[in-house]
């Protein structure tokens, strides 16, 4: 289809059609839209993907994607060092802080435990979670907070991650099961009305 | 939304989040895609962007977007260049190549005539057209056939066009309104109808 517009703007629409969730005439579009812009700002996009790629780095405390060694929270003394929430990606961590209610640190994992898709515990930061747990630094934890997605691979994860954290004698959770704040019931699955019945708590 | 992230990676989303039909959550799935890329595909895609903005320039003929000028239609002695087909948009000249069915020649007119918009005659590249049809390359012009979009806009510049090009003494056509192939009568709006009716041929 790309082959009736020059080499580069073909190659532009292929590069773009690589992204997530952008077929062919989106990639089309995109690619004249970048065209018809100033210059600048197409090298302003251009630029911001390579300083992405080659400045971000993984925080060698918490493996959040990160500018600077230690990352913003775990560099941030205000941060209660005695909970730490572990969570899949860094959008999942992003979720948190918008909530305002979470003060601790975390811990990224990178993924879940799904053998599916071939992906272990040792393809997760697991073995850095525990080291750091047995650092010095992390005396004074009291608690980790599993917050791993509700779905199959991240319940596995958070069952797997209990029993290794077991021998730590560190208190474990999960986040709650429930039904979601504004839904209705009527349209939740049965296995989450399950358990926000098991989870029931007193008025 | 994006400050939880560091620098680099709430510029990538921010530039990311400029693009048409890229949203905010759409602009972080794409970031973090291209995060966890191998650097040199990370590097293709900021390389295509950048050599695309740079090394795209406008035919000195047909004013289509090409990386040679003249572009390969111009350039393609094989094409019939008795007819000149006027489109608004390199992406209408990509359509009309997939119909496989027109082998003249081209002329982009990049945009139509919309006071709504401010976009007047001098916005497009008419005087580039009629500079061109009185040249010597094409004394052997014989049809313009006028291709701009079946709306407002699309109308209004054809008419404009059928009229300063009345002194050439070329013929001009219209590409033909009626249903479209594959349609259901039922659901085709009623101008739709009118045009086609009006257009009926003897079988």
């Amino acid at each position: 289809m790309s082959h009736v517009y020059g080499g580069y703007v073909s190659r532009l629409i292929e590069e773009l059609g690589r992204l997530p969730g952008i077929g062919g005439k989106s990639a089309q579009r995109l690619a004249f839209h970048i065209l018809h812009l100033p210059t600048e700002k197409a090298e302003n996009l251009a630029n911001a993907i390579l300083e992405a790629r080659r400045g971000v780095r993984y925080c060698s405390v918490c493996c959040n994607l990160t500018d600077a060694d230690p990352c913003l929270f775990c560099a941030n003394i205000k941060r209660d060092a005695k909970t730490i929430m572990v969570v899949e990606d860094p959008r999942d961590l992003a979720a948190y802080e918008r909530t305002g209610e979470f003060h601790g640190l975390y811990h990224v994992l990178h993924g879940a435990i799904s053998p599916m898709h071939g992906v272990g515990p040792n393809d997760l930061t697991m073995a850095a979670l525990l080291k750091r747990l047995q650092s010095d630094s992390c005396k004074d934890v009291q608690e980790i907070i599993i917050a791993t997605n509700p779905n199959v691979e991240g319940e596995a994860t958070a069952l797997y991650l209990a029993k290794i954290l077991k021998p730590l004698e560190i208190k474990v959770t999960r986040i709650a099961h429930g039904v979601p704040v504004g839904g209705d019931l009527e349209f939740v699955d049965e296995v989450t009305l399950s358990r926000a019945l098991e989870g029931r708590r007193t008025l």
